[in-house]
Parts: C-alpha cells; sequence; structure tokens
C-alpha cells in the first residue's frame, strides 16, 4: 500500500516564557487586533494585564470581543465576523481553551464572507481564507491552538459541524504550562479524556503503514496515562501540565493522521450529545469511548488492540489479544470514572434515551460524518447510545 | 524543572506523489532555479526529465551545478554561491541526499556572503539568510531534507564543520520512497546506523521533561529495528523505504531535541574521521557508536539506558538496568557488523591511530563540540577512537 500526503503544520509555538513575545508576533500581521476571550479568570490570574502590556510596547489598537461560550454558537461568530469588518481588524487574539480558539477560526473564516457563517461552517458554501489566528492556550484539551479545525453549534438546529481547513492553523500559539495551573480537576479530566479520544480515532483505523506514527500514537496514549491523573491530582505538578499541554497539540495537529483516514466514528456521537444536551465535550467522549471501543472491537481491530496493549499500556505480551483489548478497554473505564471521576453513564447525568432516535437520523443525515474504522448505521449508533445509558 | 523553546519546523513535505508538485512549489520562490546534484543516477532514474518537465510546465528557468562530492568542500560552495549571483538565481533545487542538499544550504547562505564561504562555515562572519531551497531527497540518512543543519569540509585545514540556522530548513521537500530503491545496501546500511546516532545523540542528554519527545525517539530507533535490515535486505519494499524516509526526517529536523541540550559528543567523533579519511559519515558512527555508548554508561545514563532498552528494544523488564544497557549495545553492534554488513573497526579500513593526537586535539580545540551528555577531555577521546581499531 503506497503512502501519500503532504505535511504542512505551519504554527510557530511558543512553548514556556508565558507571553513574552506576544506583542512581537502580533506585530508580523498587523496594527489592530480583536483580543477573544471568554472569562474573568484572564483577567484574574493577571494574563489579560500581561497581554496588554505586550500590545501597548508594540504599539498594536486593541478590541475586545467577548461573547464566546462553551459549545460556541454560529450566531456569535456572526457578531464576531462583522465587528472585525466594521473595525477593519487584521489579527485575531483567542485567549482560552477550544471554545474560544474554535471561535476565532469561525470568525476569521466568516470575515472574508458577508452573509450568514453558518452557510460556510454547514459546507453550503466554500471557504479558503481566514485572519490570523495567535492563540494563547489556557487548557490541554481540544489542541485547537495548534489544529486546523472548529467545532461550531447551530443552536436553533441543534446541529455541531466542523469547520476545517489548512488555513485554520493558527499562525503562532503561545503554550505556557503555568497558565493551566487553575484549570479546576473536572476541566482538566475533561481534557484527558479529549486528548485520548483524539488519538484513539486515529488509531483505530484501517491502512495504517508508517510506524512512527502509531509510535507517537502510543506515546501519547502513555503519556496521558501517567500525566493525566497526575495533573487532576497535583494542579501545580509542571511536568505534568507540560507533558499534557505538549500532548493536546499533538494528539490532533495533523501528524497521527498523515497516513490514515480522516473520519472519525466516535466524535460524532458525543458532539451530538453536547448539541442536544450542552454537555462539556470531554464528558460525552468519556462516556462514549469505552462502548464505542467494545463495539469496534472484532478480529479486524483485534491487532490494533494487540499493539496499542503492548506499547502503550505495557501489557504482558504473553496475554492473548482478546484480553488485551478487554483490559485496555478496563484500564481506560478506571482511569475515566474512577482516578478522574467523571461520569460514567448518561443516567448519572439524568439523560435517558428520548432523543435517542432523533440523534443517531442526525448522525446517519450527516454522510461523511461515521466513516471511521468501519461505517456505523442507525442500529449501531441506538445500541452504543443505550449502552451509555 | 522549567521547558523553554520555540518550535519551528517550517519545511512542507511533498510525501509520495513523485515530484508532482515540484513546479508549482518553484514557482512560488521565483523564475530562475540552480538545480544541484551529484551524480548520473538522478539523469538514468528519470528522475532529471521528470523535474525538467516542471520545470518547463511552470516556465521556470534552470541552470545546473553538479560540483558536489561526498563530504562536501568548501572550495565548490564558493564556486556555487559565484554562480548564483552571476546569474541571479532566485530559488536552489537540490536533488540528493546529505551532501547535495547541504550544499545547497552552504550555496544558499554564502550567496549572501562577499568573501569565503569558511568565514561564515566556520562562524567567523554570521549569517542569517538562505536562497530558498527545495530538496527532492533520494536517500534516507542524514535528514537534510527537513533540518536547519549543513556540514561543510574544509579540505585544506581539514576541518568539518556545522552551518546552522532557521533560514537553513529547506522551504519544501518532496519525499518519494521509490526513489530509494536503487540506493545500493552499503548506502542504505549508512543510513541506518545515521538515523540511529541522530536519535541517539539526543536521547543520552539529561534534562529531559516531554514524555512524548523520549516516546518519538524510542519509536525512531523501534522502527529503524524493524525496517532497517528489511530495506538493505529488500531494497523494494515499499514499507521499509517509506519508514526510512520518514524516520530520517524525523530523527533530525527538530522535533527530538526541543527539550534538551543541542551538543552531540558522538558525531564530532565520526566527523574527525570522515575529514581525516574521507569516509562515509555512516560508516565512522556504526564504528564509533557502540564504543561511545559504552564509553557513557554509568550511574547518570543508566536510567536512560533501561528505557531505551524497554520502549525500544521491547526487552525484559526483569532484567537489570546494566544488563539492559549491555543487550542494547550487543543488540545495536549485531545490526550494524552481522544483519548491515558496517565494517566494525578502523582496522579493517587500514587505519591506524597515526592521526589521532592530532584529531583530538582539534577536537578539544572546537569548545562547544564535545559538551553532549558529558564533556569528553582529549584522554576520553583518545581512549574512544584507540577502542574503535
Amino acid at each position: 500500500m503506497e503512502i501519500s500526503f503532504v505535511y504542512d503544520i505551519p504554527t510557530k509555538v511558543f512553548f514556556g516564557n508565558d507571553v513574552e513575545a506576544l506583542g512581537e508576533q502580533v506585530s508580523c500581521y498587523g496594527k489592530k487586533a480583536l483580543l477573544i476571550y471568554d472569562g474573568e479568570h484572564v483577567k484574574k490570574s493577571g494574563l489579560f494585564d500581561k497581554i496588554l502590556k505586550q500590545l501597548e510596547k508594540n504599539k498594536i489598537e486593541m478590541l475586545e470581543f467577548r461573547d464566546i461560550r462553551p459549545n460556541p454558537r454560529h450566531t456569535d461568530i456572526n457578531k464576531g465576523a462583522e465587528l472585525c469588518r466594521a473595525r477593519q481588524i487584521d489579527v485575531l487574539i483567542a485567549v482560552g481553551g477550544g471554545s474560544v480558539i474554535d471561535s476565532a477560526k469561525a470568525i476569521g473564516s466568516a470575515y472574508y464572507y458577508d452573509g450568514n457563517c453558518w452557510d460556510i461552517i454547514s459546507g453550503k458554501v466554500p471557504h479558503c481564507r481566514c485572519l490570523p489566528i495567535i492563540a494563547v492556550s489556557t487548557i490541554s484539551a481540544t489542541g485547537s491552538e495548534m489544529d486546523n479545525g472548529a467545532v461550531i453549534t447551530n443552536e436553533e438546529t441543534k446541529e455541531k459541524r466542523v469547520l476545517a481547513g489548512q488555513e485554520l492553523y493558527p499562525v503562532a500559539a503561545f503554550m505556557e504550562p503555568k497558565l493551566t495551573y487553575t484549570v479546576s480537576k473536572r476541566q482538566t479530566a475533561c481534557g484527558v479524556a479529549d486528548i485520548i479520544a483524539h488519538v484513539l480515532e486515529e488509531y483505530f483505523t484501517p491502512h495504517t503503514g508508517l510506524t512512527i506514527v502509531d509510535s507517537v500514537m502510543e506515546g501519547l496514549i502513555r503519556t496521558m496515562l501517567t500525566y493525566g491523573p497526575l495533573a487532576v491530582e497535583q494542579p501545580e505538578n509542571y511536568e505534568a501540565r507540560a507533558n499534557m499541554m505538549w500532548s493536546a497539540a499533538w494528539a490532533i495537529n495533523g501528524f497521527v493522521s498523515l497516513d490514515r483516514s480522516h473520519n472519525w466514528s466516535m466524535h460524532p456521537l458525543g458532539h451530538e450529545l453536547s448539541a442536544y444536551y450542552d454537555l462539556t465535550h470531554g464528558i460525552t467522549l468519556a462516556i462514549v469511548m469505552p462502548r464505542w471501543l467494545k463495539y469496534i472491537k472484532d478480529d479486524q481491530s483485534l491487532p490494533l488492540f494487540r499493539k496499542l496493549g503492548l506499547y502503550a499500556f505495557m501489557l504482558d505480551p504473553n496475554l492473548s489479544s482478546e484480553s488485551m483489548a478487554i483490559e485496555v478497554i478496563c484500564q481506560l473505564e478506571n482511569l475515566f470514572y474512577q482516578r478522574l471521576e467523571l461520569p460514567s453513564s448518561l443516567r448519572e447525568l439524568n439523560i435517558n434515551d428520548e432523543h435517542f432516535e432523533e440523534m443517531a437520523d442526525k448522525l446517519c443525515e450527516d454522510e461523511g460524518c461515521l466513516n471511521g474504522y468501519r461505517r456505523l448505521n442507525k442500529t449501531d449508533i441506538l445500541t452504543i447510545y443505550r449502552q451509555c445509558l
């Protein structure tokens, strides 16, 4: 099987050293910046003042945009894009986690489209340009600070869609592990689930070829098994926070998907839950993941479970592949539901099967949505959702 | 220990698909290209004609430069730079392995300096600009196609020096595994030794922090242990050639050195041998590496040997660290001298200790040269060289 890809991850990363070089980086792209952020924590932590100082020093004019909610809405994106056009913004500074950085990507794209941004997010209208984005990551989870995608929700239609394109990679990303010391236990745990989910989506796809790509994935899982719980239990453990930060970026920046299909099958199951119940992304993934893994475990995927068991979970090579797969899933369940204290079922969140049919129909409508390791049909989706109850 | 680095690997890689997008890429940087290559094999294989077609299609004017020898000489670099200035070249296309691509980097830098290029290579005169380079890799070894360094020799003074800088990263690299099918068994074996050496130089350094960087290194070694011998024994094994190609790039493009010191201590020992005896880089490394590993094995490095044994060589966790270190070195010796059939000693190459004193003095003069895992003094260097006899 021949391998063919273009490797092009253009984001320049400033790891450590706080936001020292921010002003200089912003200057490369213009003189008028929109600062996008979502909460008081950016002000309370002193980060806001540091950024302000950087911008003043480099004579950057700055406007603020704070209309960001978790699971960002397309209506807010429209507002942001309008503001950018009205005030002739040159560059976006996104300070936060996935919601903020994803919003910046959607705003930067919508800036070049003079209509409802949902047209480009839903794929009705093509897009190929985006305002330059400089990301300051304050939570290790989605990896949006170094990837080319954004997830936006349409509240009216209860749809959650992915906007993707080479132009969406931030031009620069600031990753300072200490900025994540104040991330709550729950949010940190959700980040761990998110990072592991990004890796496993790619791992369980056919036609792999470059073992070094597999090694990176196995290394990412091993890193999260070690440092994920540590970051939750010791919020100021530098090594744990640093490892989580770098892993979040590499789980999704494009490296691990180089030699394989880009279609995912676990995330859409989670996205649909978020769209209906406004749940944190990581929580939906922690609930769905073990059920999804059990469901896709078959003769085709067993060798992958074995490899994962050997190189990421360091299991005894004498175990059978079947036992290894069971042990991998069991260890993940223990990680999520015991050590990270994440909810283990939908019932715990007072969610019943009321909307399952509707959600499954929506997922089946969206053609490209469930083309991962194996195509899940409506019955499959319903079965997995029911197992999540 | 805090971690601080700037991640900026700008090379865009076209993996597979031959040189399909070459013309388009060259056009991004100008209309006049210098094609640098070193041998008939580029013409015989049909690659030259394919490149020509790409350039014609995109109306690129092309000049040829073929004065490249293995262990490239600074006198040839001067010639190349002069030609570029005289003919107002916009972009360099380097087709070959390390010698060719390194030459392009030195020529592209010397282009901006109106004197003897050795001034900038030896560090006497600073440099910060380079003509854009598009690399077409025909051998998997040095990784020059995706890194920021070039090694150039001064024949008169018998010095071999490294030119390095962010501006030396090729703007684009074409990696087509099939182009390496015709690389000889010996050259392929040398490439394996080179790739492993690049990884181990970085692995055996103190103050690591990001485990995912370690995982990449362990994955690269594991990949080379599997696919290195396979590429030698089955030259047209696509999977082996593809894995070697991607590993060569990632062993040295900067990723694995992100969180550690950049100073190397094994390569200078090899470079000095090449400078005196015009030996292939990989051969010097295969001879030096096991001796160097035995020499640096001590209480400080033992935990690293253990990690390497566990995750790259998949050794039994019940082994003591000492036994694991011995087993790692033993397996490398078997790989190089048995399976890859590389020379196991200097004596085999009719080299005696005649110049050892002189070489050791040269290495000690060059301050930054031996600051790797531990500082090697003249006695250390002489001991290692004598063990190579």
